[in-house]
């Protein structure tokens, strides 16, 4: 059932937000990799870090972005789904920086985020081709038809199909209640 | 500038996956404090954990949820920004269980989740009424018109507004490149 609260009308699941050691890479694996837009760059200079604001547009609206920029902050903050890459200045040419955790080992937390594709191994086999790594192929393992990929970072990107993951579900999945 | 390479057409920005300790508490929250819907629960007896998939219907498309596992499976796994919460069966009973790690503090990775709501300073006041743990109250800091609260695991939830955060951003804020 949905939710009868109207205190929450409007409410909009807007970003997830990661770190992310350097930019350059990781604006290139979403935006040319995973298809991703960059609706909206923040650089915050007196505080030495950037936030990139990136999603699908076709996710959501069917119509262009804002050319401004304050229009464009208001588009991007209604939106929903949208990825908030956080760069702490330095640390893309710091040698003593040791990355950061990408929440899978001890201390565990935040997991993944999740990709719904039309095709997983047509994705998959495209990946491979642009030098992408793999947590888990489609094929291996016991849940066949999913992937697991690594951005620059090492945070795990799940590469689903929905039709696919429905039949891997069967009598698992029960509707909310 | 959109993203221009047809191998990425269909993808959406399906989930965002976090692990809790006690799925009482975090489905109460998600459901009655941020209001959102829990699209499908999926069990795995075997293998002794449970998912559950929540967002926001009204931010995507304007139909009922299926009613039929599978066809409740295949919309969910469709749609744009879900919340998958991962319960490790046995967790919210067990004294020694110390709790997941919300990304930061040192080992840092992961940050937030962000929600854009139509009035930051009235969803603040309910949450306090509701008895919600903040990060940062919204007249907090610097950074005026935006707050973070606490889920049940100590995972930090940004509330913001597309107006104020505008006007916050103000030169900072530069379009996608």
């Amino acid at each position: 059932m949905t939710n009868q609260t109207s205190a929450t009308d409007g409410f909009v699941f807007n970003q997830t937000m990661m770190r992310i050691k350097d930019p350059t890479p990781s604006l290139d694996f979403y935006q040319n990799v995973l298809g991703m837009t960059l609706y909206q760059r923040v650089d915050f200079a007196e505080m030495a870090f950037s936030l990139y604001f990136l999603g699908y547009p076709s996710n959501h609206v069917e119509e262009a972005l804002p050319n401004s920029a304050a229009d464009r902050s208001r588009f991007t903050f209604r939106q929903s789904a949208l990825l908030e890459l956080t760069h702490n200045w330095g640390t893309e040419s710091d040698d003593t920086f040791g990355g950061y955790h990408d929440g899978n080992a001890d201390p565990r937390g935040f997991g993944h985020i999740g990709i719904s594709v039309p095709d997983v191994d047509a994705a998959c086999v495209r990946f491979e081709q642009l030098g992408v790594e793999f947590v888990k192929k489609p094929n291996d393992g016991s849940m066949k038809g999913l992937a697991f990929i690594k951005d620059p970072d090492g945070y795990w990107i799940e590469i689903l199909n929905a039709d696919s993951i429905t039949a891997l579900i069967g009598e698992h999945g029960t509707l909310g209640h």
